[in-house]
């Protein structure tokens, strides 16, 4: 089965450095599952028990407001990681809900599965800080750009991060993320039009 | 002069689990150094070279967009770490600023600081995977509230956060914080008093 898994096999031996042995070392600490587009991996109020790695699809992390409307924290195409880490570190019950906006191939990291591959390997010691310093970046250069920036630079920003998605997900998925209307989404995405940018 | 330094003696043994030998150990890796209100640790284009303990006092780390406007990440009061994680982790040009709101004693942890600690003392490894977690869930929270809360709700968030914040900085200081106007914080300050909250 997991000879399938050609990402997250290059995912650790290429980027993360891990040993061919190593890895198979790491096998009984995951597993795989398909999901078909609506499933839902996590709900609100549930604790989140793995990591996962997108082998093939993609996923989304959201919060749904008292009005019931989706907020949407991080997507994950191939090769991402995605957790509700709060939940999975601190065993509290989880504030967001997981799920698959495409079919979706998924590699389930047990949630020994870190300190046991660290134990095994120290390239994957390793490459973990550099997850969790990476995840660190990422959200404090979000935060910045929530109370700093405009919205086309905000946009602009959501295009270099996830290059391929304006074309695999609704607009109004997009303004979600980048926490404005899809009127002003819009507005922004005329904007560029017009200077020429797509 | 390490006498001097309860918090951070305090936070180590007691938070941290360290032990007192383990603690003495730790001496070569830190400096202290005494500020004034106004001063500048980090600006923008430096590398980072230090995580910061603020012993006492308060500290800041902000963004400056092009229109000059200053917009607040975090707040370092009394027992909290600082630093520009993406600075020191990638040795990358800082972003963001870093400045001193009252005067304040400060703990410089060297870049070795966290690999020499944590090879020293295996529960101080142990806390600072906590503290990157910890990181990880604030921020995650903080983008919540953003793309998703009211600036009431923010607001709430902010106080429950830094107790003690509101009577020590502007109120200016805490709506760049909220990402909001100060004409937004007047408003919803003024709510919470006529529902008799403070």
């Amino acid at each position: 089965m997991n000879d399938r898994l050609d990402n997250f096999h290059k995912y650790l031996t290429q980027k993360a450095g891990v040993k061919e042995e190593d890895y198979n070392a790491f096998l009984p600490y995951f597993s795989v599952k398909n999901y078909q587009k609506g499933d839902i991996i996590l709900s609100k109020g549930s604790i989140c028990n793995h990591i996962f790695f997108v082998e093939k699809g993609l996923l989304r992390l959201f919060s749904i407001d008292q009005n019931g409307t989706e907020h949407i924290i991080q997507f994950a195409p191939e090769n991402w990681l995605l957790s509700e880490r709060e939940s999975l570190y601190f065993g509290t019950p989880s504030d967001f809900h997981i799920d698959v906006l495409e079919e979706s191939i998924v590699v389930m990291l047990m949630q020994d599965f870190i300190p046991k591959a660290s134990s095994i390997s120290p390239e994957f010691r390793n490459h973990n800080e550099f997850i969790l310093q990476n995840h660190i970046r990422q959200l404090q250069q979000r935060v910045n750009l929530l109370i700093s920036a405009s919205a086309e630079a905000r946009y602009l920003h959501f295009i270099k991060m996830y290059p391929d998605l304006t074309l695999r997900i609704p607009q109004w998925m997009i303004a979600s993320y980048l926490g404005i209307t899809p009127e002003s989404l819009s507005r922004v995405r005329k904007g560029l039009a017009e200077k020429n940018f797509k």
